[in-house]
């Protein structure tokens, strides 16, 4: 008879964001009154329209496809020059940053790449994770056979967790033990913390010494106030030789119902093969994408483009901040309402330590129930989380009003 | 030092369409004047525009976008529930085929899909596939480490190769061997041969009595024009139990650089987990998307939706029936030139013998270099396809004609 991957069947149940809808599902058909007030503050999900200069776009590319001549059947599986390009230019040579064209790798959302990335990986790869973490990074490890069992706590065996706590900024300390890939996520979802370029090139300085593979989420980093703060790993001097960088446009062109996001593999980022050469990884990727990929929608990257007109620039512009002043509107009645209270200044997420002895869950329930408002709870990022919850900034400037004056109003 | 994936490095170098890029560039760029007179019968790409319903749908949906009311951020991941409802509806119940809505899987593609399945199945799985075939199941299977090295002829140690001859009519006999995941695919690509109802009634029986798993691609269903040819492998008793079925809109709506596809997982299939329990893989392939996917864009949905509706099935005929009147020429020329000529009356594809001796480069060469067609070698799709080459009818009218009468004037 034919096998399954077993593996799945270590994945403990609830997908966080399933778990919470569920949860949300019981309170709202038990309190039917409280549907209509209810305010979503949980998933990261933008809410504001897609930028006016996207649609123009869409609707051209649309209109070309109705045209023998202007239709687009398959493209190359890596993306369409004309976005490749763009990317390459805006957000990394127009900052100094040395990244060629074919190093950009255009795919329908960092949530895949982030899983498709263990693929072109060997399995004997020592992993680690950030604690609290951003759960795909985990259950693809776990679905690609890299972990053992779940533990009562939700972490698996087999994957290291580095701490993310308020005594370190909620940026892990440089390990004394050698990982071969780590994932690194800044600004971070869900702390919204960032990493100084000291910090970065402490990082850096590590990935070459051990020969491993910084995995770099900056899928948040349009959102980076802080002048000195980096946008991407690739500031990092020697940073060529070892990371591999994840953007999307979800979060800054609201993206996250048209789907584009892109990889930066650099040709200069190598790995063992089983016979001990360094080989570069790039070639890998671009396999992976020719054979299990078929590019993305011609009027989406036409769509995502467009993100850099100067039109495009201005309205993403409006969007971030907009979801920062959401931010920190929030950021300020937690404090004031007592709470300890993260992020939000270069990221879009509020992380807030509930009182002393309050579980995540409890928090997260009491919210719902007293305020009507939905977060989500810390521990559902790792065991590290637990005792925080989440507050998203993503909502129209309305309710984030609303939500700020409910939680300033809670008996904490 | 971090790992790769050395199975990769396992993979011959040339994908077979990049393999065609090359050898046309080396032509035209020798042969300048040729290059205004190339048509192009290779890839297996449609030409003609993307339907109106299709573009007016999209139209909406991008405005749709552009308001606070009827922006859509993440959807369901498995696509949404009005697409999912028209696919089990249209394509399965009005069919009377037992498909529910949940058990529709909507896609960016199948050729994603067909690389994704492997990730909810075992590795200990015994494989075989149609030779010639796809080359993405095969190479699927490479990366994953289902196989061993490559031989002389392209072919993989620990894949089994069904061979599919004149002789068969191309639809490979039950083995006496017993193989736990086969890949089927009717009507075929390469070959454009379709399978009886008697045919898949045996396979299905085959794949009841030893637990075995049918992946059946059915991309090309539309294509169909015998009407006692199955559209469906769920029009046999018993497949509910024991396949899956991969289904594309890229060449019945024109979707290939539109991307939207759909795979039916009935939640009746079951497998082997590692501690021997016959589990079923639906909840396995649903944990994969929502862990590993964000769902296809709203837009791209919203136009996929449309080909369901009177319009829509109307504009789609139309351009099958144009496609097959390209196929109906082109399968004449050949005939007419001596050559054996299989395919192209429920398929899109026409499927050459070459004369004895010549091998299917070789006629690729000459094709390119007398009548500047670009055609696909036979060879490229596995070793029983040498001595063959397939011509695609994925062309405009005018096109097809004037390829038609180049080829009766070869010199055969």
């Amino acid at each position: 008879m034919a096998t399954l991957n077993s593996n799945y069947l270590k994945l403990k149940a609830g997908y966080l964001f399933p778990e919470i809808a569920r949860r949300v599902k019981v309170f709202t058909e038990a309190n039917p009154e409280a549907t209509a007030r209810l305010i979503r503050c949980g998933i990261g999900d933008v809410t504001e329209p897609l930028p006016g200069a996207v649609r123009e776009a869409m609707h051209a590319a649309v209109d070309e496809m109705g045209t023998r001549e202007g239709f687009h059947g398959y493209g190359p599986e890596q993306g369409y020059e004309f976005l490749r390009t763009a990317i390459a230019q805006h957000d990394y040579r127009d900052r100094g940053l040395e990244i060629a064209d074919d190093e950009i790798f255009i795919s329908d959302g960092s949530k895949c790449d982030g899983g498709a990335i263990l693929d072109i990986l060997g399995d004997e790869n020592k992993i680690a994770v950030m604690d609290p973490v951003y759960p795909v990074y985990v259950d693809t490890n776990v679905m690609a056979g890299h972990t053992g069992e779940a533990r009562e706590d939700g972490s698996y065996e087999g994957i290291s967790y580095l701490e993310c706590t308020a005594e370190n900024g909620f940026v892990p300390a440089i390990p004394e033990e050698k990982f071969d890939v780590i994932y690194l996520c800044f600004p971070n979802n869900p702390t919204g913390a960032v990493a100084s370029r000291e910090q970065l090139t402490a990082w850096v300085a590590y990935a070459r010494e051990h020969g491993s593979i910084l995995l770099y989420d900056a899928a948040y980093e349009a959102y980076i106030s802080d002048p000195a703060v980096p946008h991407s790993i690739y500031e990092i001097p020697g940073a060529r030789e070892c990371a591999i960088e994840f953007r999307s446009f979800s979060k800054n062109g609201g993206f996250t119902g048209t789907r584009c996001a892109f990889t930066v593999v650099p040709k200069s980022v190598m790995a063992l093969s089983s016979t001990g050469e360094s080989r570069p990884l790039h070639p890998l990727w671009h396999r992976r994408f020719t054979t299990k990929f078929n590019g993305v929608s011609y009027v989406t990257q036409r769509g995502a483009a467009a993100l850099y007109s100067k039109q495009g620039k201005a309205e993403v512009a409006a969007l971030i901040s907009g979801y920062m002043g959401n931010a920190a509107i929030l950021r300020e009645a937690v404090a004031a309402s007592g709470l300890k209270v993260y992020g939000g200044v270069n990221a879009p997420y509020i992380w807030v330590k509930a009182a002393d002895g309050v579980t995540s869950w409890e928090i997260f329930d009491r919210m719902l129930s007293e305020a009507n408002i939905v977060v989500t709870p810390g521990s559902g990022f790792g065991r590290a989380g637990e005792g925080y919850f989440r507050i998203s900034a993503f909502n129209s400037r309305e309710k984030a009003l609303e939500a700020a004056a409910r939680i300033k109003s809670m008996v904490w």
